[in-house]
């Protein structure tokens, strides 16, 4: 590893008291750290350039006396690990709820000494989903033409009640034996690797569960904000920038907490940030990862994002890692992007964010009625203030994700909508996420309780009447939408106008929106029409784009059009072509 | 000047055929230049330092022939003229629309030569009003306690119809005699300042009228953008920042004209650069102005932006100029004033911008209902937005203006918002302006026209049957609400926390949004109260602001109260406290 350091937190009783002891060539303790709590030590090791890869043992004594002893093993890197690519605008990335997805070991579905069984009749209980389900479907994953996989918290979750969602971390080192272990995961990553997807792990900084080890036995009296006691987060974002934020507001948002359940964590403090930033850095390693995904950025301590953020990207340059900024102002979701112009000497080498902004705007867009500020203006407007951003390439765009009401049920279930809105996020600048189940219309009608949002997969349990991998029991409308997830998945991977191109984009006339994706090779030209009948479009205004291009393909009917005086755009549709 | 170049325009038949010279101490011509037009000359001035006011002639000869001259006057400038005070935060400005605010010279409503006479039947016709009727109700605008005059423009409009705006300059130099005369331009500048009130220009930069003189017989073939044939801009400034866009779409925008009657300049010539330049330059010396209002500013040119606003700041560098960019996004505001973090290497000295985007979140603020992202939570978040800017207390504040609906009827006439809304405005960081009326509640109801918008002030006219001037006539309602503006405005000028203090304000809970303003000398309180009920406000909170203050002033009543536990806030309410 680039970083030569490595911090060991040992916990057992009294073991403050005593004194780490271990002889192994090229692994020297070059200092040792206790807290207020008597019962952890913090071993610092530094480890030579050319250590071996082996198992040592630690010593812990009291004079010369050994009073107990750890056996630790140095794991060897796999090859090339530091070079490894993260995922990018080449990439489709899916969203799934790994216990809503599919019950491949039904085994595992309730784990002796974990609170919380399966219960596959609550919303919000455990439906036994599982990491063998994903590697199960794999094949499915990849036909549709995804290429990433984010899954939510894989992570331990000991918790009462609604451990499902994997928001509350009892353990940062183990995967929660009711979705499999730590080995399986890997094999989900080498599998999934083998078939040209990559895994992207879903990491929380800000906070754990309340059933964490730690929370029985606090490493120190600072280890959680707020002195321990829960008060909640003011959610307002806003304060960490704002120039006239009073400083009690700045803490109600950064150290509050999200539930009672969620103990909030104090990465001010050294030993939890290293933790912290060690345990990201193990699983990329361990896990093979193409990339992280970080829930609830901002109201981690911004200082350690920084330091967390700058070690991750030196140990792994070509990482990607997403932060969630939930804000539709891109001034403040930009600001944690690397490269974007800031107020203030913040540094920050985070590659990516969620691009909430547009989000927002693309549902707007596409169902407010038109005015002079509002229509298809809204989604062209949020490309248009992209200059605040260090890389707009690099944001992840979605029509919906695991804690919003479904695309399809935002647009109250019109598919030409629908088709107008998954169009723009697989076409448009950045890299599209997609939530497991919108390709067959996965809805939440009448409801916005997540338990819903996040239902079971259908196929994804023996006894299912329907599913989705087979296409048994699916609606006509539904396979039509697969197919149209297919076709553009498989045609966007082909695309490098798509894949690596820059995007330009005309202002909106009479409610149709143009936009071309383009390298010197290849251009594509997308076209937006939200009016309630066909829409002439003539070409002219697009002579600089169209760059001389006399016919095109239609990417999802492959027909041959001839690019003449003007098209024709079906009512509320959108159109992809491929110039030619 | 500290600019040692003055540069003259000579029209005259085939002058561009002649030589020019002249003789006069400290004054030397230093090149001469010729455009595609026979019938321009201009001429580069080299004046030395320490040159005298006065007068001499300039000769146009054909060789040793004079063929015509010009006796041209270096007046003299005003004692410390280069370091005049602009506006600030300790002025509330008052925007009148002179056409319609006072009729003090019933002689000059229609003038022999010029087009448009007065028709004050018309909606859009001319009214009358004019800078005597100004000067004539000093009085009554330094009682209300507003400090400096904003008139719409009052340079010279000979256009057929809708003269009365003045957004059709048909000659910049001079004062259309409908409203009386440069020099009496300067006698309203001169009497405004014996009672404390400065002036300010309404300056268009971006077009002229298409009746200008100009355009019988242009100085250049690129003198007006678009080959001088009209073609409307797309009003989208967002191209200009877009990273996205393309450049038919920039050019459309900058080179676009508003309206057939308003030709669109083409500042890229440096010619027309200079001209404007110098223009704006000489108005504030002769007139003695106080700042300038630059109408439309993002749609000039933005290099000549860039030189426009280092010439005048580089001669008056404590006057204020504030450029109107009508966009709701403070990315795109900001960028355009000076010392804001920008994407580019831009450079602007422009001091200060119209705040737009906090307009636009106050009625939301006040209209829309409360939700987890509406209410007065978006007042604070336009607030929360300001570091973007380079110097927020700079910003133009305001509740309205001559181009959209009064602020009474954007507020459905619901006067406790109304109170609310100014209360805001006058209060708040920033300077606040005020449109002519607002403080006898004039309204549009039912239409947006801009004539009805801005009706005239009842009582500048001789046989008006009330008077907002005298009180005659008025409502109870609108007897009150000028009190309250009178109280507010006067007591404003005392208050060093609003005009010189900084702000601090808390994220709103329970439809309660509380800020401070404060400086070392004094601390005010603010607090909206959008609840339909009287609601508590417990004061533990804002301990850190309150700063152990007991008791408080109310600003408006001059009532003490103590400052206990909490405070009961009156249903949609503003309370203003003075803590002591």
């Amino acid at each position: 590893m680039v970083n030569p350091k490595l911090q060991l937190m040992v916990h057992a009783d009294n073991i403050a008291t005593s004194s780490p002891q271990l002889s192994y060539s090229g692994v020297t303790i070059e200092s040792v750290q206790r807290t207020d709590n008597e019962n952890y030590l913090f071993i610092n090791l530094l480890l030579d350039k050319d250590v071996k890869p082996g198992i040592f043992e630690i010593a812990f004594k009291h004079g010369e006396k050994t009073i107990s002893s750890y056996t630790y093993e140095l794991k060897a890197r796999k090859p090339n690990s530091a070079q490894r690519q993260g995922f990018s605008s080449k990439d489709v990335v899916y969203l799934i709820t790994p216990d809503r997805f599919a019950n491949g070991d039904p085994s595992n579905d309730s784990i002796d000494g974990l609170k919380e069984g399966v219960n596959r009749l609550s919303k919000g209980g455990r439906h036994g989903g599982d990491l063998q389900g994903i590697i199960d479907n794999l094949d499915y994953i990849t036909d549709m033409g995804f290429t990433q996989i984010w899954t939510m918290p894989i992570m331990e979750n000991d918790m009462q009640t609604h451990s499902y969602h994997g928001y509350s971390t009892t353990d940062y080192y183990r995967v929660d034996p009711r979705y499999g272990s730590n080995e399986l995961y890997v094999e989900l990553s080498e599998k999934a690797a083998g078939q040209g997807i990559g895994i992207i792990q879903d990491v929380i900084l800000n906070h754990i569960g309340s059933e964490h080890w730690w929370m029985k036995d606090k490493p120190s009296a600072d280890w959680i904000n707020n002195n321990g006691e829960f008060s909640p987060t003011s959610h307002m974002r806003e304060s960490l920038h704002d120039p006239h934020a009073v400083k009690s507001d700045i803490t109600r948002f950064n150290d509050g907490w999200f539930v009672p359940t969620m103990p909030d964590l104090n990465q001010r403090n050294p030993l939890l940030a290293t933790y912290l930033i060690q345990n990201s850095i193990w699983w990329v390693e361990y896990a093979q990862l193409s990339g992280l995904r970080v829930d609830t950025y901002s109201y981690s301590d911004m200082r350690f994002l920084s330091n967390w953020t700058r070690q991750i990207m030196q140990e792994y340059p070509n990482l990607n890692v997403v932060g969630e900024e939930w804000s539709v102002n891109p001034s403040i979701t930009s600001f944690w992007q690397k490269g974007s112009v800031r107020h203030s000497d913040y540094q920050s080498w985070l590659p990516s964010v969620m691009d909430f902004p547009t989000q927002v705007k693309l549902i707007n867009a596409l169902t407010k009625p038109k005015s002079w500020a509002t229509g298809l203006r809204e989604l062209y407007e949020s490309l248009a203030s992209d200059f605040v951003y260090g890389d707009p390439y690099n944001l992840v765009v979605f029509a919906d994700n695991h804690d919003m009401s479904r695309i399809f049920s935002q647009l109250d279930e019109d598919l030409d909508l629908f088709k107008m809105a998954m169009s723009y996020v697989l076409t448009t600048r950045g890299i599209p996420q997609v939530f497991y189940g919108t390709e067959i219309l996965m809805a939440n009608p009448g409801t916005e309780d997540h338990g819903i949002i996040r239902s079971d997969f259908p196929g994804g349990w023996q006894d299912d009447s329907s599913s989705g991998f087979s296409g048994k029991g699916l609606s006509e409308q539904q396979i039509q939408i697969q197919g149209f997830f297919r076709k553009l998945l498989n045609w966007r991977k082909s695309s490098t106008a798509i894949t690596q191109g820059k995007l330009a984009h005309y202002t909106p006339q009479n409610g149709l929106y143009v936009y071309f994706r383009y390298t010197q090779e290849q251009r594509v030209m997308v076209i937006l029409n939200k009016n309630d009948s066909i829409t002439d479009l003539p070409l002219e205004r697009y002579t600089e784009m169209l760059n001389g291009a006399k016919t095109a393909k239609n990417v999802l009917t492959d027909q041959h059009i001839s690019l003449g005086q003007a098209l024709s755009i079906a009512a509320k549709s959108a159109l992809i072509l491929e110039l030619q």
